[in-house]
């Protein structure tokens, strides 16, 4: 079983933070790489991880940043996946080169496992069987799909080629204190800030196209879990492996803040996909799956987001 | 069955090479599109095709010599699979923009038809069983592989969403003339300027992996009849279906050159998968599958290798 004392963890964004927390909470000394420098609330979130500032696409300071830590958590992506089709020539160039350095630099210091966080919600395209297993085809319809499956694909080509320990997780819809609304990360935390602000929430389609909602600090608990897991597949589902229909969201949020949310509805957008629930029978396996109820996680995220209100 | 009477061939090498011919011979009539300035023996080769000298990342080339067309015949690639891993951001950068930037074309002008040339020797990596039918899982071992499959998702996402009439043909390993040895395509086009050139043949391994070879002209009037057909998968395999050793490859070359190549032996590569062979049952029961020989296929090239020589 490999030792986990030192990571590295890329990206300071919703997911990066969460994993970095998971981290400090079992003591484990977290280096957090993010391009852009973090006001102090930000900051404080990294739970006293060690920040670097720097560009993951450049090779040096990803070389630092990597060295003598244990594990590399890749939690940085492209664009968000309904704008990435608006430019998939713009997705292409900011999500690939990140992921091709980190390789590259992991081939030339190997040693560290890799944990790959990639989109369950978007690598699979329009499920032909529910719940979505990972051999399930992959046919995604977003530019943001098509580069986490290219993503993917050269990490489990590094590893195979050489020698790198490597886990790709295909993770759900997840939600959880930090996601930002305003940049169109999530149903649920867009549903809440508009809950919050007294706007109407945008509901593209029917509302019952069905998604996998997944509670972040679940998520980021399973991957510090599976970084000491070596055995298994390379390529796991991460997800509650239930399904939820955006109505059902809808629902849950009028229990959880007393607050009816009024719809602004359009037609479906075509890329999205009916229904996406994704099989973690695989994972089950080898660590605890997710748990946290939908309620309940919609209970923590709001208290997190009305305290960014009050605070 | 849609009409074919103006097609714009994208890429003037190898296949797009043979495509303008089988093009010709049928009275189509075909635009060239390539980078660089060709030479005046490369020009005649293009059989009468009006010749486009732009880059097909530009939109504006790209949409002025689409206009008009029937179909678009995209036979443009980034580097070799070889040079690929070593230096797969390269690869990147070279491979997808063009694809996108063809697709964001027929997306704002449809009509034509699109036929994209992928690659069946490097899309699906180590097969798990032979010969390797169309939903074979893909796992490539070459940042090339990767960025083929890459273009494919974006080729059949653009389908989906956008109403394009789009088919991506796997090829084998495509050989015959114009291939130039000195790029690094394909094994026979080397094995054929080594004889002729007198030096030793560079075979890496045991020299028992077996390939499907395909026939260049074979290929080009596939995809030529393909485009006259709007039904069948929009992914389809096209190989000879039959697995020849490199060994083989050798000793068909001695029988029809005379010359028995001089063998330079190397350790194997490890992306070299160990047999590749394609299943065409999906493809023969569209159109009539290729079918020239190995000998036949190796003598037609030798002469046309020959002829280069003496000319």
């Amino acid at each position: 079983m490999p030792e986990l004392s030192t990571a590295l963890v890329v990206g300071a964004g919703f997911i990066g933070t969460h994993v970095a927390q998971a981290l400090a909470e079992r003591g484990v000394q977290a280096r957090v790489m993010t391009r852009s420098p973090l006001d102090d609330e930000r900051v404080a979130r990294l739970a006293g991880a060690e920040l670097v500032i720097a560009d993951a696409s450049v090779r040096p300071a990803l070389t630092s940043a990597a060295a003598g830590v244990d594990h590399v958590f890749f939690c940085a992506g492209g664009l968000m996946p309904a704008e990435s089709n608006l430019d998939p020539a713009a997705d292409v160039s900011l999500a690939l080169p990140p992921v091709l350095n980190m390789l590259e630099t992991l081939r030339g210091h190997p040693g560290p496992g890799l944990t790959f966080v990639s989109s369950g919600g978007t690598v699979y395209g329009p499920p032909e069987r529910v719940p979505v297993a990972e051999d399930h085809p992959t046919e995604p319809l977003t530019s943001y799909g098509i580069m986490k499956l290219a993503a993917e694909k050269y990490v489990l080509m590094y590893e195979r080629l050489y020698d790198l320990h490597a886990r790709v997780l295909r993770c759900a819809n997840v939600y959880g204190p930090y996601q930002r609304a305003a940049r169109g990360q999530g149903f649920i935390a867009a549903v809440l800030d508009r809950v919050r602000t007294g706007r109407p929430v945008v509901v593209y389609g029917d509302g019952l196209n069905v998604r996998d909602f997944v509670y972040a600090p679940d998520v980021a608990r399973v991957m510090a879990d599976l970084a000491t897991v070596r055995d298994g597949p390379r390529v796991l589902n991460v997800g509650s492996g239930r399904g939820v229909s955006l109505r059902d969201v809808l629902a849950a949020v009028a229990k959880v803040t007393g607050i009816e949310p009024e719809l602004d509805r359009h037609p479906d957008r075509g890329f999205d996909v009916r229904e996406n629930v994704l099989d973690v029978t695989a994972l089950r396996s080898l660590v605890d799956a997710p748990s946290t109820s939908l309620e309940e996680g919609i209970r923590a995220t709001w208290a997190s987001v009305y305290r960014g209100v009050t605070a």
